[in-house]
């Protein structure tokens, strides 16, 4: 996952130098799509597909505004999974989600690129390292424990009596508007606010609404998603409201 | 093929499931851009790559507005290729090309993700089915024969004397109008209307018209399309028209 | 790497035309974005990537808008690496960098499918010679030597007593303005001109300039790129300016 977008040869060439070192990784594409340096868009997102993926996956995420300005690369190892990107929060979920975890900063030359640049860390030190451990490499031969890793404030939601204030993390390819709120939290009589609208219950399927009709829903990523049925939320909502407001029954 | 776009992890976590069961699996993007929803569409392009692959390919498209609403999910065999996907329509255009086929209701949920939301059965059935079945599955294990699967009313050419009515079935990347017209119904000779412009013949090469003009062409899926030498024919058209009437010679 | 975009099934169908061919193959996306028909820009962005492949990749790039209009298909072999496409110049970078090199007419219709087309020799010619290179396939099996390849004149930079006159080749996805001035012209000390815009010297990172500052830098291509750090340099600089002017100190 990276926010480098499908136009260059940025993501492809990565995958080239993985290949060279292991020949049998099996290279998958999450997106290219996290808006330009949106840490806290992929941080979120990378909860929503790690645990789907076969235990000992490496997942690398290249959001990287402080590339070459002295923020740590790093691998991680957690809950079965190891992590390869920058220093700069965006595991910070994957930190709280699993108890046992070790960070490593990846310092040792000799499993990055012979010259490392100072605008492409990708293809210079995470494409590698995580060709390496895919390849059976033990993380602490990259480098010694990174003390204190960066821990950004993913914004959580706010709860109170029959009452959960949350907001939109983000708006999928459909127009849904994914919320931090998690599904465990609302009940199916409560009824959910969007700014000024109102939707009267939650509903179980897209078709429990007719066509074109707002809904409030959990989504494939237990998340309370605000949804129109066969359209766009963000279309029929027009405004760019992001505050969600769930009254319990 | 799934009209998922590119933005999301929604594309991407449906190969790590695949991976978790069938870590062999040669897993081929198609495209995720079919526009939301068209379930005319998909089942239109399908037409054009499905037999391209080797046999035994495991096709899976996902263009599911009624996810969760009770479509069933079906695993199809037939020509030698299996299918995946909602029994929408979708595959209506491979029940009539070939002859044997065998339509199965997916049902057992040994085959499927443990927890199956209402809004992600690409995730949670259709990838673990189709993963499955590339490891050697019989479909029949899947469910039951699955009774009248749903056929869509596919726009078919009108054929008359000396002349056929069709439409623009979709646009390509490169302006390329694609008809429903078969190339083999249409004489060198003949002439093609676009609304009120006429193509006086049909050409066989790109290059047998100027660079930026107009002409009609037997295209790579062997249906008729209008064209521009090095342009956009939709750029040069401007008009939104779908209509194609060609009158042989 | 191809101009097809990500829409229609174009690219898809050429990987399962491959592994039909190589099961094995392991076929990795650069990108589709290339402009439609801009020759230059793909024989630019290939010397970006080619050599971080593993030695014995073949590199397919189809940006062939002189397609079933006579213009060769070629098959070559450079520095270690394979390259097949359109005779139509996209490898005349490739052939410039490599002192040996054999360049083949693809004419064997043994290695091409059954029923070639006029429009699309990216799934009809190159795919499978692609496929049959990767499986061992001797080039010269594909047909003879191709005289006289196509060679494009690709812009390079002028250079003169102190001062160097290039201009911006493409931008990228971030809004980085790459050109074709090789970093070893540029001194740390060099003043760098975007029409009247003046930037004082050369940065190491994207950091040393403030967020949203422009800055010039040696990107990871080793050529001169104006970039804005955490930003866009094509949105800073507004206008449409391609000339870049350096002034050693």
């Amino acid at each position: 996952m990276t926010d480098f977008g499908l136009k260059d040869h940025y993501a492809g060439v990565m995958k080239g130098v993985i290949l060279g070192i292991n020949p049998d990784a099996a290279i998958i594409d999450i997106t290219h799509g996290v808006d330009t340096y949106n840490i806290i868009e992929a941080s979120l997102r990378l909860m929503n597909y790690y645990s789907f993926f076969p235990e000992g996956t490496v997942h690398v995420v290249v959001v990287d505004p402080g590339v070459g300005a002295g923020r740590r690369p790093i691998a991680v190892e957690s809950g079965g999974y190891f992590f390869v990107g920058p220093d700069n929060g965006v595991f910070s979920l994957i930190y709280g989600s699993n108890e046992a975890r070790r960070v490593i900063e990846i310092t040792n030359p000799k499993y990055m690129l012979k010259d490392v640049s100072n605008t492409f860390h990708g293809r210079d030190i995470f494409a590698p390292a995580a060709a390496h451990i895919s390849s059976g490499l033990e993380i602490h031969k990259l480098g010694d424990e990174a003390a204190s890793p960066v821990l950004l404030d993913i914004p959580k939601p706010y709860t109170a009596k029959n009452e959960v204030l949350g907001e939109v993390i983000y708006e999928d390819h459909f127009g849904n508007l994914v919320t931090n709120i998690p599904g465990k939290l609302v009940g199916k009589g409560s009824k959910v606010y969007v700014g000024r609208v109102r939707i009267d219950r939650i509903s179980e399927s897209y078709g429990e609404a007719g066509a074109g009709e707002l809904l409030a829903i959990i989504g494939s990523s237990g998340l309370l998603e605000i949804s129109v049925n066969q359209g766009s939320a963000r279309g029929v909502l027009k405004a760019e409201e992001r505050l969600i407001r769930v009254i319990m029954k």
